[in-house]
Order: C-alpha cells, then sequence, then structure tokens
C-alpha cells in the first residue's frame, strides 16, 4: 500500500495528465508533494490558464482518469532520448540538463497515457490505492520557474489530498475554522486595523476600534511593569550611527535595519532595537548597587528589515511597537531578578487569556560547538545554571534547546501556537553580558569598585501588532470585556425611548466605558449587527424600562439576559473591567 | 542728549578702544548697538583673547577711559586715507571697499585716543551722557567674520548696557530669574529629559520623571479629545513616496524633510505632518453627512529638518510629537465645528494652567495678494467669515494677521510667551480646502449625492516636546499637583518607623499616586532635597504618627502643615488629582 506522501505524489502526476487532456498547449515543469497535497506549476503560454472557478471540472477530470491509472513504472531512459521526448518543454529540457550534469540516471514514470520526467516515489497501483474523494483541487497562484522571480511566471495549481475523505473534510473544517478566525480577514470585518497601499506596505494602522484595544493593551502592560518595579522611559525611534557602532548593530546586525538617514552631516538610523538608547539613559548618571537592579520599560518603536512578500497583517510588519525592557542588574541578584521577569511574563500571558496557547524555551549554548558565542565558559556556565534554578524553582514547564541561544548570552523563548497549530516565537527574555562591555557601563559595589552590571532584554506580552494579530486569532475577534473596542452597545427600543438612551450613554461613558449607541433601523437588525461585531454586552431599553428606571442587559457571551438598575450594571460592570474579567 | 540706541553704539566703540590699550594685536572689525547693550568682534590673532575672567578688567578700563571722551565727531576721509589708516586690519579693509563700491562716503569717528570706520549715530559727549555704572560686559562667543563659517573664525565680546544701573540691574535680575527657569538647565537639575549626543542631537529622550509628565499630558489630552467627540487612531511615522505626492508635502515642503529610505525598492518618508494617513484613514470607508463631523485624534510622530545649529532642548527639536488631529466637516456644519474646536484649545490651555501666556492670532489671506493662496475666492471669503463669526462668538480675544494665513486656508495661532517675553506660536486650528481636492475626499449628502467635506487640522495642546518646554518655564519646575513626576514624598523621621512608612507608601502608590520614600541622610537633608526637587506635598511620619495612625502633611507650595488621619489626607488628594487642580 501506498503512503500519504506517495499519493499526494502520484495525483500530482493525474493533475499534469488532466491538464495535458484539456489544455493541449500547456508545459507542465515540476509537480511535488507538499503538507496537505501536492501541487504542479504550468506553463501555459499563450493559452489561458485555468482560474479558480475551472477547479472543479479539472478535479473530475482527473476522477475520471484515476480509474484507468491501474499501474506506474518508471523506466531509466537516455539523455538523449529524454530530449527527443520533451524537445518542446524547455523546463524539462533544463531539469534534464541537471540531471545528467550530476551524473544521475534519468528516468521517466508512466500511468495510463500520460509519461513524466520523475525521480520516483510513487503509489504503484494508483487507481486502487487513491479514493476519488480523498482528493480535491483547491487553489491557483503565481510561482517564478525554480522560485526566481527573473525567470518565468508559471501558475502553480494546488490540490488538497489525504489518505480519506473523512481526513479531507476534517482538514477542510479546521482550515475553514482557522480562515474564519484570520486576523487579516477579522481585521477587516471588524474595523479593527488597516494596511493601506499608498501609506505602505508593512505599516499596519491602528483604526479607532483596534486603538481603543491598543490603549487597554498599553494600560495593562504599564500597570503589571509599575506592579513589577519598572520606571517608563521614552526614547526616539532614530539612533546616531555612533550608538549602533558601538553597540555592535552595525557590524552584526545591518541586515535587519534600513539604509541611514543623514541629518545635517551625521548619519541616523531607523532603530532596530532599543537596547543601546536604554543603556545611554542609564548611564546619564552613577548608580550604586543598593539602586540595582534599574529597570526601564517602554513601548519601543522598531523598525526591521522585512521583503515585500514576507509581509503579513500584523504578524510581519516593518515597523512594530515592542512592550519592551532593560534591566541593569548586580552578578549576584542576576536570579531573583530572573524569576521576577519571568513571574511578570506568566501574569502577563495570564491577563490576556493566552496561557493555553504558549509554552517556553529555554535556549542555551551549544556545549559542542561554543566558538559561536561569546567567548567566557565561567560567564555562560554560571547565567545558565541560575536560569535553570529559577526555572525550576518557579515550576515553570519549558523544554531545553542547545544551540538556540542569542551570540551574548542564554534566552527564555515564549512560543505561541497559532489557530493553525504552527508555532511562533512571541518574544523572549534575554540575559546579556556583552553589551555592559561594550558600552562600560558601571554600578559602584559595596566596597567601592566599579562593577560591571548585568542586562537581561525582556519584553513584557511581546509586539503590540504580533500579539494583537493573536488575540483576534484567539479569541476570534470576541474579545475579553476589558478589552472590548466597544463595551456596551445601548440598544432604544424605539424613538420614544431616545432621550433615556442617551442619558443611559451619558453615564456610561462618564464612568469611563466604552459604549455607543444604535438607534437606526429595527431592533432585530441593531442587535444582528451588535452581535456581529461582537459587542460584549447589550443595554435594551422599551417602555417597561424607561419606567421602571431600569435596563436590560443581554450578555453576548454567556447568553444571560436580567432587568437591572443602571447603578446595578455599572457598578460590577466597572469591577470587572478593572479586574480585566474575561466577560 | 543720546538716544538708548546711540549710546550703546558709542560703547562698542569704547569696548574697542579698550581692547586695543589692553590687547594690542587684536583688530578691531564691526561692533553694533543690539537689543540690551553692544558687542564687538575682534580677530585676537596669534595673541591670546580675553576669557569671561578678564571682562571685570575689561569693563574698568572702558570706564576709565570714559571721561577723557568729552566729545565724539565723525570726518569724511578718501578711501586711500581710510586705507592707509587700516593698512594692517584686512577686515576694515574689506569693508572699505564695499562702502566705496556702493559710492558711499567713507567717515571715521574719533572720541579720546580712538578713531574707528563708522557710519555714525553716537553719543557726541559720551563722557556725560553715558554713566559709568550702566554698561557692563557681559560675556565672550564665538562669531564668524560677516556670519559666514568659511571665514575667519572672531572673538565676539558682549555688553550690556542700559540708562541708568537701575534699570541694568532690573535687566539682569529678570534675566537670572528666566535662566533659572530655563528648560533646558532644569531639565537636567529636576532630571527630566536627556539629550545625548550619542543617540542624536535634536532628539530628546524622557527620562522616568518626564515620563511620569509625559504620561499625565497623555491622559489629559486624550480625555479633552473624548469630551469633545474624537476618535482615537494610531499611524505610522513613515509613509509612502506616492503618499506625499499626492498630498503636494514632496512638491512643497521638501526642505523641511529628510532623505527617503529604500524599502525593498520602494521610498518611505519620516513623515512630517500626520494628515495624509488621517485621510487615508477616512477613506478606508464611505460615509454619510449624518456621520460628520469625523474626528480623528492621535499623538503623532512628526520629523522635521532642522538644522544642527538651531536644535534647542525640548523647543526646537527633530523628532516630536504633536497632540494631533484632523476633522472632516459638512460646509454646513464648518461654524460650529471650528467653535468646538476654539473650546476645546481654550479648555486646553486653561487645563495646563497656560492661559495667562497665550494669546490668538487670526491669521488670514492678504487680499491685496491673493495670487499667493489657494485660488477659490469665494471660499476664502467664506472661510474667513465664519472664522471671524466663531471667533466673535465665542469672545475670544485675538489679533488679525493678514498675509499669515497658510496657502490652503486661513488659521487661528495660539502664540505662547516665553520667561524672556518672547512670542513664539506653539500650535494652530486651521482650515484646508486643498487637501480634499488632491485626495478626493467624499462624504454623501443628504441628496444622495457625493460632496468634499473641508479638512480642519488642529492640535490640542501642541507638541509635548515644546509644550512641556514651556511648562517647566512656566512653572519654574514646580508642576501642579495632577502633573508633578513624583507627587509625594513620604518621610519617616527615623528607622523606627520605616516600617509604618512602607505601608504608607504602598497604600498611596496603590491608589495610582506617584509616591515616593527618602529615608537615607538626616531628616532635614531628606526635606531640602524634596524641595529642591520641587515635590509638591511631603508626608512626615514619626512616633506621634505611628502611634496615632496619622500623617503630618506639609504642602510645598503653600507652607500648610497639618496632621491628618491616611484617608483624610488621601481621598482629598486623589479628588485633586482627578480635578487636575493645581496643589
Amino acid at each position: 500500500m501506498a503512503s500519504l506522501e506517495e499519493k499526494r505524489h502520484t495525483l500530482a502526476h493525474l493533475l499534469a495528465a488532466a491538464v495535458a487532456e484539456r489544455y493541449p498547449g500547456a508545459k507542465p515543469t515540476i509537480g511535488p508533494a507538499v503538507d496537505n497535497g501536492f501541487y504542479y506549476d504550468f506553463d501555459f503560454g499563450a493559452g489561458q490558464a485555468p482560474g479558480e472557478t475551472e477547479l472543479a471540472a479539472l478535479t473530475d477530470a482527473m476522477r475520471e482518469l484515476l480509474p484507468s491509472w491501474t499501474s506506474m513504472h518508471g523506466t531509466e531512459v537516455s539523455e538523449k532520448d529524454a530530449r527527443d521526448r520533451f524537445k518542446d518543454n524547455e523546463y524539462k529540457l533544463e531539469l534534464i540538463g541537471d540531471i545528467s550534469a550530476k551524473g544521475e540516471k534519468i528516468t521517466l514514470y508512466t500511468a495510463g497515457d500520460f509519461t513524466d520526467l520523475c525521480r520516483g516515489g510513487h503509489s504503484e497501483t494508483p487507481g486502487h490505492d487513491i479514493k476519488p474523494d480523498s482528493f480535491v483541487l483547491d487553489r491557483v497562484a503565481g510561482a517564478y520557474w525554480r522560485g526566481d522571480e527573473n525567470k518565468p511566471q508559471l501558475t502553480r495549481i494546488y490540490g488538497l489530498a489525504f489518505d480519506t475523505k473523512e481526513d479531507l473534510d476534517a482538514y477542510l473544517k479546521q482550515r475553514e475554522e482557522a480562515q474564519a478566525r484570520d486576523h487579516k480577514k477579522l481585521g477587516k470585518e471588524l474595523d479593527l486595523f488597516l494596511i493601506d497601499e499608498k501609506v505602505g506596505r508593512g505599516l499596519p494602522m491602528w483604526t479607532p476600534k483596534g486603538t481603543a484595544i491598543k490603549f487597554a493593551l498599553e494600560d495593562f502592560v504599564r500597570s503589571l511593569e509599575r506592579k513589577y518595579g519598572y520606571e517608563h522611559v521614552e526614547t526616539p525611534y532614530l539612533g546616531g550611527e555612533e550608538l549602533y557602532r558601538t553597540s555592535g548593530h552595525l557590524e552584526h546586525y545591518s541586515q535587519n535595519m534600513y539604509a541611514p538617514i543623514d541629518m545635517d552631516g551625521d548619519k541616523f538610523y531607523l532603530r532596530p532595537m532599543a537596547c543601546p538608547h536604554h543603556i545611554r539613559m542609564y548611564q546619564r548618571r552613577p548608580w550604586s548597587y543598593k539602586e540595582l537592579p534599574v529597570r526601564y520599560a517602554e513601548i519601543a518603536d522598531y523598525n526591521r528589515y522585512e521583503k515585500s512578500g514576507e509581509l503579513m497583517g500584523m504578524i510581519r510588519v516593518r515597523k512594530f511597537q515592542l512592550t519592551d525592557g532593560h534591566l541593569f542588574v548586580t552578578p549576584e541578584g542576576l536570579k531573583d531578578e530572573f524569576k521576577n521577569v519571568c513571574r511578570m511574563i506568566v501574569e502577563g500571558m495570564k491577563g490576556l487569556g493566552l496561557l493555553d496557547i504558549v509554552s517556553y524555551r529555554f535556549s542555551k549554548r551549544d556545549p559542542n560547538n561554543k566558538e559561536k558565542y561569546y567567548p567566557d565558559d565561567g560567564l555562560w556556565n554560571r547565567a545558565e545554571g541560575l536560569m535553570k534554578e529559577a526555572l525550576d524553582e518557579l515550576g515553570l514547564a519549558y523544554t531545553e534547546a542547545p544551540d538556540e541561544a542569542a551570540f551574548y548570552g542564554p534566552k527564555l523563548d515564549v512560543q505561541a501556537k497559532n489557530v493553525n497549530g504552527k508555532e511562533d516565537t512571541l518574544f523572549t527574555a534575554q540575559m546579556d553580558f556583552l553589551l555592559p562591555e561594550k558600552f562600560e557601563i558601571e554600578y559602584v559595589d559595596a566596597d567601592g569598585q566599579k562593577k560591571r552590571p548585568v542586562m537581561i532584554h525582556r519584553s513584557t506580552i511581546g509586539s503590540l501588532e504580533r500579539t494583537f494579530g493573536f488575540l483576534i486569532e484567539h479569541y476570534a475577534g470576541a474579545f475579553p470585556l476589558w478589552m472590548a473596542p466597544v463595551q456596551v452597545m445601548v440598544l432604544p427600543v424605539g424613538q420614544a425611548h431616545a432621550a433615556y438612551a442617551d442619558d443611559i450613554l451619558k453615564t456610561l461613558r462618564d464612568a469611563g466605558i466604552r459604549a455607543e449607541l444604535s438607534a437606526d433601523d429595527s431592533l432585530g437588525k441593531r442587535i444582528r449587527a451588535a452581535k456581529l461585531a461582537k459587542v460584549p454586552c447589550f443595554l435594551v431599553v422599551g417602555d417597561a424600562e424607561m419606567e421602571a428606571k431600569t435596563v436590560t442587559v443581554e450578555n453576548n457571551r454567556t447568553g444571560d439576559k436580567q432587568t437591572v438598575s443602571l447603578p446595578d450594571f455599572l457598578n460590577p460592570m466597572l469591577e470587572r473591567i478593572k479586574e480585566r474579567a474575561n466577560i
């Protein structure tokens, strides 16, 4: 019996056969199996390439051919024979040239009436192995020949394929759910952010609703940072050449930086990191050991070079705001402070409701490949040792990842799984021995001697952009009460209740609640709209409510419904918002 | 009797005479009267130029010469005679050449033993007119010959001169007070901000104390904006080329912009203004006339080209944050909305306590020079008419300034006087007919037709940097309670009261008050330090307070002192902070 990968590979051939039958001018190029099925790239030349609407017919054509593919087998041929067979297909000729240049065998595989240049790895009895309802053509995309944008553009047809129809259906369902949660889609539908081509790709703008969430996140971050003893600073997104020369960014990190801007003869860089700014802030005055740790926090502007093709919504952008922080710590205080950092990170993830999707990775030096790392065995051993102790004492579940440390120190990566199950690094907490050396950072110790502090770089909840992207997908746009851009929608039943509804709106807003009033259209339509907008809570006010000076509260998350006085609604509501409760 | 300006001009000669006597190698160049006295530029050549410490002796030398200057008179001479007399002074020779090239008369003025090339305008009897105690040499600075940095560098000696000693003393006193309030000086003393050469000139960093004030200002601005119906947005400090091409900034404003940054083939600019971003935000969806005015506010990052030599503390910087906003208004709604804008500005200035130093300037088109302005007579007349009506109906005192409007519309300038009495524009509110045209901004009117809104650009309290600079100087660092970086200083009398003081500190901080505890050093020294830091309020706790569960409150602004329970202190304090009371 063929493996799933062999079946997928076979289906790529079957697709090419169906295309050859229905689009006689098309030139097949290459077609491999992929994670969820297969694809094949074609040059349709002057002919019309199939669009998404043609895929159903093409799938049917594949299914019609399939029973005739009773067997599939390969034959070794000479380069000349291969060239003769594919003489009109410059792509296959190029591949044949490559294979023979490497001295490898050239094989052709045939099933039904269709023969293709291939290395093998198929089902030997496709008509028997592959269930006709276990695959479907999925979408059409552009692709360059050999991935090179200077080479001809081809048409790539993707298919999904699994062992059974049930597996295919399950995949489609999971994908549909993930797509419904896609932050780019929801961002537009719920009017949370905007990427405008004129403003620039990779430079998202926060709409009023998105900004309300951003401010809620900023408040949360800053209150958490205050609780953990941080001082807030604000530093510019530009830095002079000498700053990034001293830090080593220009030498080691310039591939992620943009070209400098001249300001009256001085060169300035859009900063890729804020550590040098915070170091210069620290260095504005002398420090005693009694004052350490010094902890600076900032929602800091960062700029990182990203290729246009790799930009993605709020997740991969060219300018972002990191909930950033830098700590200057005595070597003796390092373990305790690292524990504090970890406690704060866990509290932050818990506060955002993301504990379920995050995990922790302890990234260490590769003990067999020490040359890659800052050369001080003693420091590394001590730092990794105390990080491990700290993590273990906290009882934090983590995985160890050798050879994933930064050049200048070990780190803890906060990993998050997106709705597709893919894991990404949300942010890190990192020890640093190197920058204190480079900038010659000091404090005066108890013995009156000048000593070097250790730095910890760390984020509170990651970049606001990326974390917002994760939050949108995690909550499918139904944000917890404290984050929700509109927390309460006031719905007067009719025109007669407008004035009463206005009073309620004013009371709510004066109390600091993000409330809106919806008065146009029928009540049913308005309720539907507020539900679509995922507003957590509605207040319906009609004759009875106006009469009794009450409101009817509908909780759009729990479905609860009750009629209470305005203060009886308002006070618990304010309490729940203050506590950052979910609903 | 000579005028003050004539006396000052005469004193410049007297200075040159004293320098000639004491520094024989010095070459005098030019020496005019200025606002507060006079100066003279000298080339001291290989000889030692006088420093600040030599000025007293030089002032004495002037005073000794003065009685011998019984008369001062001029003689016309030939170019040849003049050249002979100044044959060793290339500066005077250059001036002589210039004068004769213009066909003007060459005159020499003599008093005592000293003769100088001069046009005249002196006291004719200096020894009689000028009081020896009415002037004093002030400072030494560098200056380029004819202000050209490619020409030789000279030494400029400044003197202060008034009619009487009393006037001089009054000036010195006023200047001393202004210097004590200088925001650069106080910014450093009170540790409010930092300009670091490595980070970059013109790029101030906000220290923890400065950031506390910045956050208080941001909260104030945003609550005011919410009250006036604004929605907050957040947009990036970069904008694509097309954006600033469409807006006309690249064509008309590029001298104030930095060079573009390439991002994968696209050009991006550090934005000089945020209007185009807010316009694209507006254009993300269609709007009905019923939804207008749409009001977007943002504490927006701006970048403006400034020469290194013109940078000044927080007042003139290269990157700043404007409390920015853009309104999209129907023509019918324009007057009412402009009134709202004015009301908000006045409320903002009042909230900051700056009403006394601000005035309002209504900047209009020059009716005799219409070609300089956006060509639509009807629009201008209507806009200026309704602005005037709005201002008059509000009863706002303003001055009219013809020919001070922007190209694209009339504006209201909020002018502020600094501690030296110099007036500067703090920010503006401006009508704009042009950008709506350029971006083709629309709304759907009651008749179903697409119409063009008018834009208003306006700030709430100006740029945070510049306004902060004014606030520092206005309050001499003794900020109102709600702004103060440290609002309460807790002072335990001795070690025995440390735990009680800690409890108090925690209670205050949990309530959201910015409180610090000062425990090292003697109580007297700690009180002095807190007074120097201009902390508005101290809580002293000793045996009596600990016993009775009270605190002794000292108000550092009013001098009031009273012993109360903690809640009796805390609750009115919170109320006053919430109301943004001064003390």
